[in-house]
């Protein structure tokens, strides 16, 4: 008997997780049992990889350890340097050129590997990832990579292989808490293909390249360029209720507002808003007006509806201050949210039921014409 | 509130579709509304994909149109072929080198790309698909890649780029029977990746990238060379019962045997048993032996449970047969199951759902220290 389920799967449990969780109805999420927010302020983003490899945060020998072991998966294989320039030259998105480059990792199928193989095939895939998204951008600019270095936290090492130049600290701790904010949320489209691909039994590389994929989709959401992109196109404070009126009236989204699972503030963009406004520039200023002035407009074009700034709106902001070019926004996002997918991935990997929903074939009655049964 | 569904979804209805299904206690399977097998022993490859393409079976100017087309979108692009033995060297199996290789190629959003796009994105796609694999293949051997022959049927040019020689005919259309048989089936675990991922719009290569990673996993099934693997441990037909009983004793499977869903003969398995009687070698006989015992010994020993031979049995007694190595058994599947995945994308794309089910937290009650609501 087949069961029928809502479009999409919403609101389907499909399994259960330790990894976090979103409440959207109060405004928070967490990771594991501590508030994500209160992570991002008061926690490196080491810290917070610990506690979704291993479950818990560490002890500060353990985070020594950590953050050291994990600085040194960041040299990129040689395998990878030799056909980075090829994979830059085909003209590819930064997330297609991470996919390719991330599948050449050798990774062990899950379902025969022990636990500490599959940790450490997700420690490799996501200290790497920062790196390959450094070096292609630099090669497509006509600049050669920036090799990481292992005495930067990620955040500041991130900056640097972008840069070339070692960022200040309030830049680096800045980008390192929209890194920690973003690790994980939820069960969204990508994190779910994740665990899909590793109900299968298959490796790490294969769970987190088909994640790329779905996070590439522009249905995914989460791209902070977008956000930017609408400040660009209102330009001006005498601009916003015409702009705004003018989008609603075509039936477009307004970038950077409302969320799938929020009915309140998003509480990234809260945190990403305080982080902005503490070296505030015009465009914070103005990104603050805009963001008053949208949230009061939706409140009265679409009454009931609950439209508040999302994680997008200031991530851009913020992005845009720390000096991380545009093209750059969302591949910094897929830096933290590579953790996630591995988390997920490895969580999956313990079940031993495949992800094998079903079909309902709704065609013609086919004509069979072979006695087949037996 | 959430909705509890069984484990790994199964007989949750996740979508519809106009592609085809199994029917698992009648012993058949279906492409639109034509029997699977029957198109297997009466048309050609090429007019079977592009019933998956189009959604009806060619007329024969339409026919050998598809087929030149096809056909001329075999050769590798210059940005694959410069990277492929950097590839191979990579150490990676067949199918990791292909998700690399594909992972390169250009294709649109699907979201924001006509369907006519789409559609070229998928051609392309599938016809490098067996180019790239069968380059990889000679590339590891230490040998120079065959280029594809436009005059050879999509089975006869994948035969002459494994090997270098041009298959007999009998040959060409075994190999062509089981590609035509193993296109698609039902909505199996990487069907849906491919869904998954084209669900939050993304392009074609991202779909069918992370299929291939689903289609990797150890759980995934359909892997022809086990039950090849099997019949080497037999090794002799006075072996069948023991090697049998002992396998069940621990609890192991009988590669081979049993499918996920047909509680009848594999209609698969029953093709290709023809196919291969047609030219029966002593293999092919010990195969007919070992699954007529077999069969016996698991309607005594897993009493109810209707246990016959699956497609896997039948498919590496015919590769084998045609000169197909055992490594390249689950490529040659890849072959034809590209075609599947990229039909499923495509319908899947002209949803504008995404899928996106809900995991539920189980650990301990999170300690929210934020004010966040608003």
């Amino acid at each position: 008997m087949l069961i029928d389920a809502p479009k999409g799967l919403k609101d389907v449990v499909v399994t259960t997780t330790l990894i976090g969780d979103v409440n959207g109805a109060a405004g928070y999420y967490h990771y594991r049992e501590h508030d994500a927010i209160e992570l991002a302020r008061t926690r490196t983003f080491e810290d917070v990889w610990f506690l979704f490899v291993e479950g818990r945060l560490p002890s500060s020998d353990e985070a020594a350890l950590f953050a050291r072991q994990t600085a040194a998966l960041r040299p990129l294989p040689a395998a990878i340097s030799e056909v980075l320039p090829a994979i830059a030259r085909s003209g590819c998105t930064a997330l297609a050129g991470l996919r390719t480059a991330l599948s050449m990792l050798p990774s062990q199928p899950m379902w025969d590997a022990p636990m500490s193989t599959r940790k450490a095939d997700a420690l490799r895939v996501s200290a790497l990832t920062p790196t390959i998204l450094a070096a292609l951008h630099r090669i497509k600019l006509g600049l050669d990579p920036v090799n990481p270095r292992v005495d930067l936290s990620t955040s500041a090492n991130w900056l640097y292989m972008l840069t070339g130049q070692e960022p200040s600290t309030w830049t680096s701790r800045a980008v390192e808490q929209y890194l920690i904010a973003t690790i994980d949320h939820g069960f969204n489209a990508s994190t779910f293909t994740a665990r899909v691909v590793a109900s299968a039994g298959a490796d790490v590389v294969s769970a987190v390249t088909a994640a790329i994929g779905t996070f590439s989709g522009p249905l995914h959401g989460g791209a902070p360029d977008r956000a930017l992109e609408a400040l660009d196109l209102i330009g001006s404070p005498d601009n916003i209720d015409a702009w705004v009126r003018e989008r609603i009236e075509q039936g477009d989204r307004i970038m950077g507002f409302g969320h799938a699972v929020y009915k309140t503030e998003d509480p990234r963009a809260r945190l990403l808003k305080e982080i902005a406004l503490e070296h505030p520039t015009p465009l914070t200023e103005f990104a603050v007006t805009v963001e008053q002035r949208v949230t009061e407009l939706l409140a009265e074009l679409k009454p009931g509806r609950q439209l508040y700034a999302n994680v997008e709106f200031y991530a851009g902001v913020v992005m845009e201050r720390c000096g991380i070019p545009r093209e750059m926004f969302t591949p910094t996002f897929a830096c933290s949210r590579v953790i996630g997918w591995c988390a997920n991935a490895l969580e999956q990997s313990e079940d031993t039921k495949i992800i094998r929903p079903v079909a309902r074939y709704t065609g013609p009655q086919p004509k069979i014409t072979q006695p087949h049964i037996r």
